[in-house]
């Protein structure tokens, strides 16, 4: 009796792809379709219903948990991530934590009773036990948990080269706004590069740490704002966010401080909002949709038992624009 | 013998919240599921199992297709939809559908074989018996479609407040640079209350029409450098979508025309960067967070056999910055 795997072999298809027909899952080409049925009808297979069952019981779904879409990063993230999943027949779950542990723990308990194949992590507020008990495949974003692969972008390489630009470019008096110091989190990395390459040169930066639950314009401001009232001799500013960054080229500009004659700007991530401004932005570009495309893929290799790279730090470019 | 409606009145919840306790599904504080279990065990309740499959096969899903994530009027109405759907017990499914007609309509395919309990139309490239066709509830976004509630701002007169404005700016030589006109879309209102309020003042503007898929930045520069090498002396510029104002925002800066001294802006929706240029935005103020809210309840209700407002069009406000 046919098998499907008989009817995968003669139909020059994966097993995977006859299940879909069978379900109707997935995106099969009409062409792919009408092949499958009619080797199906010439070994006249019968699908096995436990079997069939099993095989049907693929959700295709990956969840993917962020802070929030509506930052400019993550919702370019979302969209590079959506874009490859779907092409692999996943259908993505968004879930916005707003970094509130609580969210992000039910969203993962959501994310384990509806099946979802795999899970991506954008957001970090949980402990590492929560992380590692979960049964499903799980990639992370700049998150590095020993047993669970993580995708990145070379972050310490990013803070070197922007300490490196502003060095070049003259600056004397430094200022780092970065995001809460936590080693845990491999965009931390920024801060560690750009402060190292800053000391073997004898310079010491005036460094601001964010709250890491804040992705508030309003905040961002104020911050800058004050910065630049204690010490308004600053003339280099390195920013771990080009959102950061984005509101200090706001707040430059309404006290009439020039960029970059009077101080250089730096951002990181190079989100399309850095070339839309004026200075443009001078950022670290992290490859977005590379790794949006490389953790689909892990978590598709994952899902189908294979053994997947841990580390994936991916390489950076400084891409200089006006504001340096 | 006590029914699933009678342990819902003595725990003080409804019938869906004793179901999701039963189905361990959606959002339940503890309290509520300790005092659900409690009068179940008070009442002998015993679940009926054919009732409770059928109950528990609620999905609780939505679906949701826009055209990209990564636009930030999109990101950030998919940002309000989450939030308030995640409150209700609901899970998004997210769309891209890159305006592309196959794929919006592989999209809908895929929701109904996964028994999405709504779907949320952000993107509008299918003739409307697509739409029509559906069991599901729809909800669409600025599409009017007979049968079918949508969602929107108030367009027409988002359109009559632009040209108000640059009329009382003074300006002589005015522009709207907007999308492929087509009533079927309710944003051509917003050109279509423009321009009657410009002509009601003889007033006869140049308008440029993009192609209604495109969402490129390069794309919108260039509409705009065009504009500006062929009638240098516009001296006031509608577009109705930030993105495209914000593009003229660059290249009046790189070409040396002073805003709002040689070309006053406006533009449509004050997503976040509307706020974040320099000069700062004025833009007709869609209030999406109330229209993602509203959008989630629409079909929660429609989920719910529940009759509901077929046209919800949501007041618009003018927020002055500093490009006019």
């Amino acid at each position: 009796m046919a098998t499907i795997k008989d009817v995968a072999e003669k139909a020059g298809v994966t097993v995977t792809t006859v299940s879909r027909v069978l379900n109707n899952r997935g995106y099969i080409s009409q062409a792919t379709r009408e092949k499958v049925y009619r080797v199906m009808k010439e070994m006249q297979y019968q699908p096995n219903e436990i079997a069939r069952s099993l095989i049907g019981k693929r959700s295709m779904m990956l969840g993917m948990i962020i802070p929030t879409v509506a930052h400019p990063f993550f919702a370019e993230l979302a969209n590079y991530i959506e874009n490859h999943a779907s092409s692999l027949g996943y259908k993505i779950l968004i879930c916005n934590s707003r970094m509130d542990q609580l969210k992000e723990k039910e969203y993962i308990d959501m994310l384990k009773s509806n099946r979802v194949e795999g899970i991506i992590m954008g957001s970090h507020t949980l402990d590492v036990h929560e992380y590692t008990q979960l049964q499903q495949p799980i990639v992370t974003f700049d998150r590095f948990i020993t047993g669970i692969p993580y995708v990145s972008s070379d972050n310490y390489h990013g803070g070197v080269l922007a300490a490196e630009l502003l060095i070049r470019k003259g600056c004397k008096k430094i200022a780092l706004i970065c995001g809460r110091r936590n080693p845990d989190l491999l965009g931390d990395l920024r801060s560690e590069g750009f402060l190292k390459t800053l000391n073997s040169k004898s310079l010491e930066p005036i460094v601001i740490e964010l709250g890491s639950d804040v992705f508030e314009n309003v905040h961002y401001e104020r911050v800058v704002q004050n910065l630049l009232d204690e010490h308004p001799d600053v003339d280099g500013l390195f920013a771990t966010s080009d959102m950061i960054a984005i509101n200090a080229i706001k707040v430059c500009s309404s006290i009439g401080m020039k960029i970059p004659e009077q101080i250089k700007l730096i951002g990181y991530d190079d989100i399309q909002f850095a070339s839309l401004m004026t200075p443009g932005l001078t950022t670290i570009k992290q490859p977005l949709e590379e790794m949006g495309i490389l953790a689909v893929d892990l978590i598709d290799k994952l899902v189908a038992g294979e053994k997947v790279t841990m580390e994936n730090k991916l390489p950076v470019t400084m891409v200089e624009r006006s504001s340096t």
